[in-house]
């Protein structure tokens, strides 16, 4: 299948470049009678917008988005959602230079090798900008899952580079510019920051996202698991190298003794599984993380070729994110979101008599 | 989407309960001309079947695997091809206590609410039985891609419990029950192995897997990246937890001019990137690790509910591997082949006219 | 997507040729807890099979269908269903003499050249043999229909060559071996079969399908409408070269004001609509007609060419039913039923708000 | 899946509804390096567009049609098409009457009780405005199709209520109002359509479409043959009722020895078949016939209900076109130019090495 949607009850189909006239995309699947406008998905793409703080890009994008169908006197009707962001702040000129030049690490080479062509401007459809649209359809399934079956998603950076956080305290999230969950760091984290920006240089991190209120038994075995599609969706998040689910790559040294989740009458004592079981959901937090590389538009200076295939030596102007982690907060929500959403959508359909239990009561089957 | 079934091109699609009848399925769309019969499947599935040492469950399944279509006169015809293993050696009364109640860390919970049944026998559909027939998929898969355009996937476990491979030499692989490239570590596997029987529990793993030959551009941005499908694939087998491409988890430490593969005209100089760059193969080997969780079917007493939710002390016993990461092996290798698959005939459906380059000679395109 | 499955929440994927060891397939999202076990496939398949009456085919095949997985203590467990049913009469040696020869009017020619190869034995997969999985599936989505949403699905021929059904009595049609509603043509129907046999000519025929006590709103738009999905999976059915939906091509002379169905507080006055309005269930029947061509398997000699492109005369021995029309009327009711229980599912999923309602109560949504 | 995308390695999604802001689509899956400009699109949008002459509705709309994404430096890049087409002569006070009330033979009815809301202003998602994006997205197939393969798609009025075309003088199709490929018939139709516009009445349909210059081999059996897609696609368009392949529902009448297309070195001697045999592309025309219902707006008094369930006359003002059969030609040939695109990136995925052949030449494969 073209490979710009993804979901299969809800489905989200994406279009634009970063430097093209607009983004947009079609959210096909959201369910009737969902209170829908604007605002709803302007926050989110708010939190992911360019140019908020100093340790993002200086891009300046407005990101305002706009439904063009699917919403009827303020409400949803069932049809597909048509979704609209025009791209204003786009400085085309500044990536002439770079035309015929592969830059390490990214796209530019294997779109080139693909297609035989190249819209070198700012990445084209390889741009994370192509995720803001991702953005507002995401902000749409958390509402519903939110409104209707009381599912929230969330997520924070629990490291950058060198520098974890030692304690999540959720309240603290949206109150720094880097969705960092321990506040004790933050000087820390500017301080690195600034250090890198001297450098030219940019670096990984790693973000957390979890999603509570979700029933038991989402997800559909075996191959679209709650956890295998969450791990598709993930992943395909530019810059995104590492999927976890629960302890993920912890597990690796663990006993079965210590890594099993006990049950008792009132609940599972721990969640090394990340709320997932045999690919479907427990009823407890999903918990997953991921792994984002450092940006590979920085200023130290780098070997590559052109497209004549003659040695050259590059650093890429232009206005990037030393970390493209900081940004990933909403966009991983987003896709935690949107695969909830469609596995939601698909357990009601395939398991309409069973019952969605909200949280984690063992043994309650009536 | 049924979620048995994955693959847009190439698509397998199973069937089978650890204790039933017979585990089958279809795999449909392999090109027609592929030279094919059984033995050709056999081969990974005798690598993957129960009782091949003393590491490994000591239930015995033939694992003969039958192609019941597809195939005419000794090649593939272009038609689904219909596969078929029997199950004979189900010893279903060993499971007849546990009925009513939940291992911990086992699927029987979730099984058990999301479908209101279950079948208990050897876990059922959520048994790790269920991938033999992957691994015969699988077969087809690989046979294909080495054949007609020199692709080849090979894994290894790269880690058990505490003891990591230092050194990957491939040749070793086939050469140990523990399918472990570096045989320096063989006696402190083999008496880790001992120990943990002794104790009756189970230890995690990590499997590397690696395709060489892979041409550049396979792989559909944005959502059905290669890395995203192979993260899809990878995570859908039985226990994995976690799913690295390149350096993986690895990056969030790194720099970009650390991070970042620079380009020379003979080639790559580095594959921090694994072979994927914005979802799309490099041409370089393409390189993913998956961390396996321990079975939790071991005899180490635990705590559970039954369902009627009274708490019980449990252990399981049975024939269960103590690390089925040793089993994963040919496992990993058969969704790899399968996703690549998949995507070499997306590739050439959708960009017939770019040549499918094999290896990494950057900027040759003509 | 490979071309052996149809359906999406409810799935049907098959495999099998009909000269090879045996025909089976994957039947993947029936929901858990219906009551099924062999013999409520079997009655359909009885109904389809060859050798039933001296109309049909003299080749005489058991079609035993076996479950292989999925149903547990006489239950469905929502994993997937495996099927199986074994080739038993198959003399393949009938074919050998048409090895290299195209029959005209047959998937010989378009087999060769799509994939290169032909199993030329019974026409391979393309024969009608295949449809026997279809026929199994079908009868699990029949029954399932019927017990928990009391949906009936039920067809019968209505035209024969020249001799048309003037009146539909639903209680003839599994009175005869015609399927025929109109008892007053059954003479006539057997004198036209005795000398289509001498002339060694087939006949084309038209069959009806209707569903009853379908809910309102099934189907998805603008594509997936339940009458395009229905014409789809009618039109997959070998032979068939026509498919409408009520009315059909008899609307091309109706006007308006006679097309449409009006509205009382008591329901629908007419359904010249055939119980779909804009895509979308309306609670009335759902009434679907198709063509099926005459065989192209006949004895009176005609023109052709072989696989060397040399001028052949030909004719087309074997065991072949003079009118396919016949056996096809358990297969229009099994794919009518795939599809509405597809589109069931697909429903309860995306508008689990919306109360499925049984038959035709205009306004009375609360 | 959600019902608003058609098609597997050519996928149009598309949104919008008649009174909104915009209509607008993805399309996912061209191949990079066509050229493409609007104006491509533009001339079949106009060929479309309401307004056009007396016998179709009098909204007007431009039609003007944006390429979002997807095309750089005036070549496609193979990354998604974003197009839009902003809504500007919407009358929606027109409907404001009809707000309770359903109209007989419209959606209406099954859209309000499926979702439990509708938007009434001027059918929402189900008016036929919607079909705007897809003749755009058929416009970009029709390029490819052309460019690269030789293929052509065009379609005709072949019957308006009661008159026939006789002749078929393909060159006459653009040169009148109808698309009539009968020039004797002109008078006759324009007398007709006077006569109806008076009663206030509406008048069914019958469009051919058909595809030359298509390759051999197309069509994935059994479920996904090509005439099977092409009966979904074209019944998927507003009205249509019916869908015939090549001799269609005349087969039931025909004998074996009548139907069948024989062979001989330099082709085929007929054309029986429409160009598929066994659900795949003989080489042949493909050539399909939809029947398309008269349409519901009409300002004869019927009688109907509101959501109270009460009893109402009511007639249709507004503007609304009497035969909407005649603005179904450029839909049907971009819904047969949708189907056959994917079919070809299919083909070529799946059989590369199969030589796509054009045009029937029995029995040259080498």
């Amino acid at each position: 299948m073209a490979g710009n949607s993804i979901g299969q009850l809800f489905r989200v189909s994406t279009f634009g470049e970063s430097h093209g006239p607009a983004l947009g995309g079609v959210v096909d699947g959201c369910p009737a009678g969902l209170e829908l406008d604007e605002a709803d998905l302007q926050g989110d793409l708010d939190r992911r917008k360019p140019g908020q703080s100093r340790y993002t890009t200086a891009r300046r994008e407005e990101d305002k988005v706009k439904i063009l169908s699917g919403v009827f006197e303020g409400k949803t009707t069932g049809t597909s959602i048509g979704l609209l962001i025009e791209n204003t702040d786009q400085r085309s000129k500044d990536y002439s230079k770079i035309k015929d030049v592969f830059r390490p690490g990214h796209g530019d080479y294997t779109y080139w090798h693909k297609y035989g062509i190249r819209d070198y401007r700012g990445g084209g459809r390889s741009s994370a900008r192509e995720t803001a649209i991702r953005v507002a359809a995401g902000a749409i399934a958390k509402k519903y899952l939110k409104q209707f079956h009381g599912i929230e998603v969330k997520a924070c950076l629990s490291q950058l580079g060198p520098i974890k956080a030692e304690q999540y305290d959720w309240a603290q999230v949206e109150q720094n510019a880097f969705f960092f969950p321990d506040s004790s760091k933050l000087d820390a984290l500017d301080e690195y920051m600034r250090d890198l920006k001297k450098q030219g240089d940019s670096i990984g991190a790693k973000v957390k996202v979890v999603a509570s209120g979700v029933p038991v038994g989402l997800g559909e075995p075996v191959f679209d698991r709650l956890d295998a599609e969450l791990a598709h969706s993930l992943m395909s998040i530019n810059a995104v190298k590492g999927v976890e689910i629960g302890d993920g790559f912890a597990v690796v040294e663990q006993k079965g003794s210590e890594h099993r989740d006990e049950l008792t009458p009132e609940g599972f004592t721990s969640n090394h599984a990340g709320g997932v079981l045999a690919g479907i959901s427990t009823g407890q937090d999903i918990v997953a993380s991921i792994a984002l590389k450092p940006t590979s538009s920085i200023t130290v200076v780098g070997q590559s070729i052109n497209t004549s295939n003659e040695a050259v030596e590059m650093i890429t102007k232009g206005r990037h994110d030393p970390c493209v982690g900081i940004r990933a907060i909403p966009i991983a929500e987003a896709m935690m979101a949107i695969t909830l959403m469609d596995h939601l959508l698909r357990q009601r359909g395939q398991n309409p008599d069973v019952q969605l239990e909200h949280g984690p009561i063992p043994g309650q089957r009536a």
